[in-house]
């Protein structure tokens, strides 16, 4: 915050102009200087990272269209990942802010948050936009639910009616129950009875998951559709698929949620693809909202899907 | 490159007081600061990604090893995604350092380089590391020649004598000719006759692609066991292999590269591990080195792989 005395920090006229004239002399020239003057801004945001595993996946589609959304508007962009004591120490933020010349944050951490993050970042009054986590304020996320319905009713408009949804190693992400809940939306709304497969990779193996799944898709009951989680689920299916003899798409029927097309599981699949680009383009826009009024609260922002159809065919009940 | 006179830019010792007085009345204290000012430099690195389609890939463990290291040395990281224009034109380089506050570059950019780039970067005097691509000096990137040698060698010594290098869609990456390389020194030192699969995306389908498969692992003289040279071709393997009843590491082993072991294929895949964190602190040391002597050439540093070893089990001839 070098030229605002937002955060509590006082800035003398003085002591800006001195460092503006500084960097003038210094042949800096930044794209946006006009504005970064007049706002008192670096033009400077940071994703944050955490430092645990999993925790705080960037995909390349993400990471772009926050790039580029930044870039249109003269914005540069910094990336830290920090473990969970600088997140949420005293001062810890908007020291970081100081140090790493940024104004505002793009929180991309999922999993496992330290319970008082949350209550930190609004207590520092950081300008922040969290990223495919859903909070009641600031926060932009794949509209999962949507997805799931979707591709559910996609299967019961092509005359599915044991349709599953299959889920493993179980997730602990918000993408999990509300991929689940448009699944059964769907279901219920069709008069067709859920069946939820979802097996904890702390309870079983991944041997053991094709186990029972060769057991559950031999059955003569076996459902003729799934909604698979994620890619691992979708391509166990489609090996017990082979396995079983049923290859084809009219044997069984399997959508899926990724960053592309799923295609190298012997046919593509139906995809609803994570509209990452457009997260990135999104939690950009927002901060960029937060910045000029940080008082404001943003509401939650679920993007649509694009969905990709992937081989599959109509079957006759 | 604030307070160096490198790059032909001349900054007075004045001016340069001038901003860090500024800096210091602003409470700005970076983790280094007494070093940065004795070296004169912004304590910031920029990864330079490509705006082309898949000529950049930057994976959570390289970004980590990245940042981490830059953080170890009290470095910020800045990302940047440039169009060519912006990296060849006619003082593009020097101008992104200044107005970035970068003092150095990680230039991941892996295919379809302009050709003057290189050129480009070294007549700009740009301190720079490239990543996952061969040059003659100044590059990092993980020991593929070494890995597949490795694979193959471990292959002939379980039994096989059948063994292939499989590789689709065809990859114009560096990568893809040194993994044969390694495969072929592997036979050649075994005596075995090498037998190289490879079909290109632009000449094959998907589905054709497996057709070939089927039909050359359905011969009675097939191979027993593939170094597949990513993910895709393993998993089409695996599916071969289930289709033709072949599921079993009996039946036919396959091993390949990824950045973790390759576990959703039915069964766990001998994967040459890519040392994604390694390659990043290595090229931050690099880059660090650079910094300090511009003019030195640091010879290519080839980064040794792990490996998992998956199910797999030996073969009596």
């Amino acid at each position: 915050m070098v030229l605002t005395n937002r955060q509590g920090v006082s800035i003398s006229p003085d002591t800006r102009e001195k460092v503006l004239a500084a960097a003038r002399e210094l042949g800096y020239r930044p794209n946006s200087s006009a504005r970064a003057i007049s706002t008192g801004r670096f033009g400077c945001a940071a994703i944050i990272l955490s430092t645990k595993a999993y925790t705080s996946n960037l995909p390349m589609g993400l990471l772009d269209g926050i790039h580029d959304t930044l870039a249109d508007n003269g914005m540069h962009l910094n990336i830290s990942r920090l473990p969970d004591e600088k997140l949420i120490g005293p001062d810890a933020l908007p020291k970081f802010l100081r140090e790493q010349f940024v104004d505002g944050l793009l929180i991309n951490y999922h999993y496992h948050i330290p319970e008082t993050f949350l209550e930190k970042v609004r207590e520092d009054r950081i300008p922040y936009v969290w990223i495919n986590h859903q909070l009641d304020a600031d926060c932009v996320y794949p509209d999962d639910f949507q997805a799931a319905r979707y591709l559910t009713e996609r299967f019961i408009t092509r005359g599915h009616r044991r349709i599953a949804y299959f889920v493993y190693p179980a997730s602990v992400h918000y993408s999990d129950a509300d991929r689940r809940a448009g699944y059964k939306r769907a279901m219920d709304a069709g008069g067709l009875r859920s069946e939820i497969i979802s097996y904890g990779a702390d309870e079983i193996s991944n041997a053991e998951c094709m186990a029972l799944l060769l057991g559950r898709f031999g059955a003569e009951d076996a459902p003729t559709a799934v909604v698979a989680y994620g890619p691992w689920p979708a391509r166990a299916l489609m090996q017990v698929a082979l396995r079983l003899g049923r290859g084809g798409p009219d044997d069984l029927d399997v959508a899926t949620f990724d960053d592309q097309v799923l295609e190298d599981c012997g046919r593509n699949i139906a995809t609803a693809i994570i509209p990452q680009y457009a997260i990135g383009v999104r939690a950009v826009e927002m901060l960029r909202q937060k910045l000029e009024a940080p008082e404001l609260l943003l509401a939650p922002q679920a993007i649509p899907y694009t969905f990709a159809d992937g081989e599959t065919s109509e079957i006759t009940a």
